[in-house]
This record gives structure tokens, sequence and C-alpha cells, in this order.
């Protein structure tokens, strides 16, 4: 048993997971005192198989209720596993909402957040009372009628290089509000609305503020023009509510 | 308060309801000691409203995990509450993975079970690894590779009259075997495999033992013709494994 001994870097290897993740019934991804998170669960099951007690790095750290599709963690190990059999071993401990979708070693200065080049977000909005109890935890449930072309007119907006202020809750630590949105694509497909958005990198509650205020939008509380006016103020007043965290997915981190 | 009082019957008024239900929380439907059932959290908001006490009669008695779109159900009440209230009031104090989405007041000698000219039942079957986590609550997670038409083939011998106690789980109380299957639907929408089930009545699991069975030709196990002759064995013992309860949705009953 390795656990708990300090590695020697020269023999050990990094390990890059892509794993996927229901976040209803966690705390968000980040190790939290006291609190049920993805990555304690990951970091136990790590110390069941190797005794091996790591630090593991995400690519985004989701909030609590925020799912993955595809996040991307790596971390250090001395053990010998061959890298494919890490899916499977850790699968075997993990729970069930939690699963390793590919696991291969990587390069030992890889960096999941640094050397991401651009992050793909889903956000999925359900627009119907039918069949919503079984949306709670997956969408956000919103029956309002929206004008969906006044809220692509809006997105449109988004795209491109900004300073996303307005877009970023308080409390973060960053100084460089600047990101470039690649891609804002809504897609009507009743009773879901469905939002993709990638980014070279997202702020605090980006997506979920964005998608807040074009369903403001759409629901005709003020013009897709005013999407103009919200970025340029560079103030999180200016924006709309941020849209609950159960409807939004990491779906992609590309390098 | 009318807590408690016994109801004099020409004062009482039946009511109707239309409910869909998440059932991954519950232990199925009907109030059992010590169980969390939608019954008793159906009976104990109407105690908050009306403060009587009452006795509700379901169309279906859902096990657990089993979920409703359109699960009927009645009861009386002395109450003048509005039939339309009724939906709004009560979904004011059901848990919210318990909606009302339809309140009427019906014919006092309705019953929602013994009235019902067919019920429809679907069962998913999710096919893939990814985004499993999503479903596992909602679905049967099956990655076996299927052959889609040789089911359907098995499934034109279930359709019509007959006696269906090799898709019975022991314990049912019934006596008569035979019911009508008016149409059993497969679609195959990848990662999605649907089956739409519409029959006069059901006996205990006989959805999720057809979908077994269904499930395992379709694996190979054995050839569609092979349901002929489960059918005619009239013994449990003969059919396939009970699918799990997750995959089920009662979405109509038709009266």
């Amino acid at each position: 048993m390795y656990k708990h001994m300090p590695m020697n870097r020269e023999e050990t290897k990094r390990v890059k997971l892509i794993i996927e993740y229901d976040g209803s019934n966690y705390h968000g991804f980040q190790v939290q005192k006291n609190a049920h998170t993805i990555q304690a669960e990951l970091e136990k099951a790590i110390i069941r198989l190797t005794g091996e007690k790591v630090s593991l790095i995400a690519a985004g750290r989701t909030d609590a209720g925020v799912h993955a599709l595809g996040q991307v963690v790596a971390f250090d190990t001395a053990s010998r596993i061959p890298p494919e059999r890490w899916k499977y071993a850790l699968n075997s401990v993990l729970p069930f909402d939690i699963r390793v979708r590919e696991s291969t070693y990587v390069d030992r200065d890889f960096h999941p957040r640094f050397h991401a080049q651009s992050k793909i977000y889903h956000y999925i909005i359900y627009r119907q009372e039918k069949g919503a109890v079984f949306y709670r935890r997956y969408a956000w449930v919103n029956t309002d009628p929206l004008d969906i072309e006044e809220m692509k007119r809006a997105a449109g907006y988004i795209i491109g290089t900004h300073d996303f202020r307005s877009f970023c809750s308080s409390g973060s630590p960053v100084k460089n509000f600047t990101r470039t949105v690649k891609r804002l694509e809504i897609t009507d497909r009743f009773p879901f609305l469905l939002l993709k958005i990638e980014a070279d990198g997202f702020l605090y509650n980006m997506v979920r503020i964005i998608t807040g205020t074009l369903a403001e939008i759409g629901k005709g509380d003020y013009p897709a023009q005013a999407m103009k006016d919200i970025l340029k103020a560079r103030d999180r007043k200016r924006a709309g509510a941020t849209a609950p965290p159960q409807g939004l997915y990491l779906i992609e981190v590309k390098y």
C-alpha cells in the first residue's frame, strides 16, 4: 500500500479522465468542508483503488446541481494500473451518478483548466407543465411564453470578444473579464429550448446569467438590443437573474 | 374544520384528479405502514386543505420507482372548493415531484379502476453508456445490442386476448388472467427504445415482464417465435426477467 506516502515526482504518471455526473445530489465539484462533492467522491475512489491521496484538478468547477457530460480531471499516480483500466476500476467503486467515460495517461505538464482551448456548455429550459416533475433536476422549468427569434437576436450580441463583467457573479476573484464567445446557438425543440455556448473561458455563473437575461428578453421584459447596453455597462446589476443550476451541463472541454 | 368527521354521503362530492409523479423517491403509490408513498402524500395534502381524512382510490397502484404522467385518482369531499381550484390548491401543498394536472367533479359512482376501459403504459430503455447517469431513475439502462425487428415480431404475439399468466408475478390475488392487449408498439429512437402498450387491464408486473422478455429476445437469447410458447405455457418461469421499475410510466387511463 502506498497510502499517504509522499510520491517521488519522477515515478508518477498523470492520469486524465473524462467524466460525466448527475450533479443533483452534490454540493458542486470542488471539495469543501463537510460537503458531499464530486471531487471528494473521485478522490475517495482513488484512495480505495491505490491508497494514494491525490489532489485532483478539474477543467471546470461546476456548482451545486450543475451536471457534466464531458468534465475533464487530472491527477498524478505512482500506481501501475494500465490507462484504460482506470475507467473500469474507478467505475467499480464510484457512486452510480458519477461515471468515468475515458481514461488515458497524459503529459505530466497537462493542466485540465489552463490548457483548455475552449469549453462547451449546454443549458436546457423545459417549457411546459406536463412532464415537468421529470425535469426539475435536469432543466429549468420555465413556462413563460418566449419569443425565440428575439432571444436569437439578443444572442448575436454575446458572440465575440467582450468584457463580460455584467455576466459575472460578484465574489469572483478574477481580474480580467474579457472572454471570447465562439458560438451561442438557441435551438427550439418544444418542450425543450436548448442553448449551446462555446467560449475560450467562462466567468463565474456566466452561462446562467446569459441564459437568465435571454429568458427575460424572450419574455418581453426588454428588447434584444438591450443586450448591447447590458454588455457595455460592465455591471452585474444590469443583466437578468441567474438561471437555476439544474439546466446547466458541462458538455466538452477542447484542448 | 371537518377533521375526521364522518361525512354524510348526501353532502359529499367525488373529485377526480389526473396526476403526474416522479416515482423515484416513493415506495410506490399505495399507502403502506412506515413508507413514503404517493397516496400518503395526496391524502396528507387533502387533510391540510380541508381537514378531511379521505380514502383515495387510484386507477393503477404503481410500484416503487414507477412513474406516472396520467394517473387517475378519486376521493369524496364535503368541502366547497370549486373543481378547477383543487388543482392549484393541492399543488400549493404537494411536494414538487407530485403534480395535479387536472381536477374535476365526477359522478359519485365513478371508480378510477373499475370503470377504466383501457390503460396506456410506456416503457423506456436507454441504450448507451454516454449520458446514462441522467437516466438511472427514468429508464432501464440496457446497453446490450438489440435486434429491434426481432422484438417487433415477438411483440406481435402479445397483441390480442390471451391468458397472460406467464407475465404475472406470483403473489397476485387475481383469478382471471385473461387480458386484451390492444396495442404494443416498439419505437427505435436511439439512444432510446420506447415501448407503448395499451390493454383493458394489466396483471401484476405485466408490462415489466413483457419488456424483460422482449429484451431477451432482442439480445438473441431465444427467437421471436418463442413468445408464442411462453404465452401458451401460462407459467411465469417461462418468461424473461422482470425489467426494472425505473423505465415504466403510467401514461393514460381511458374511460
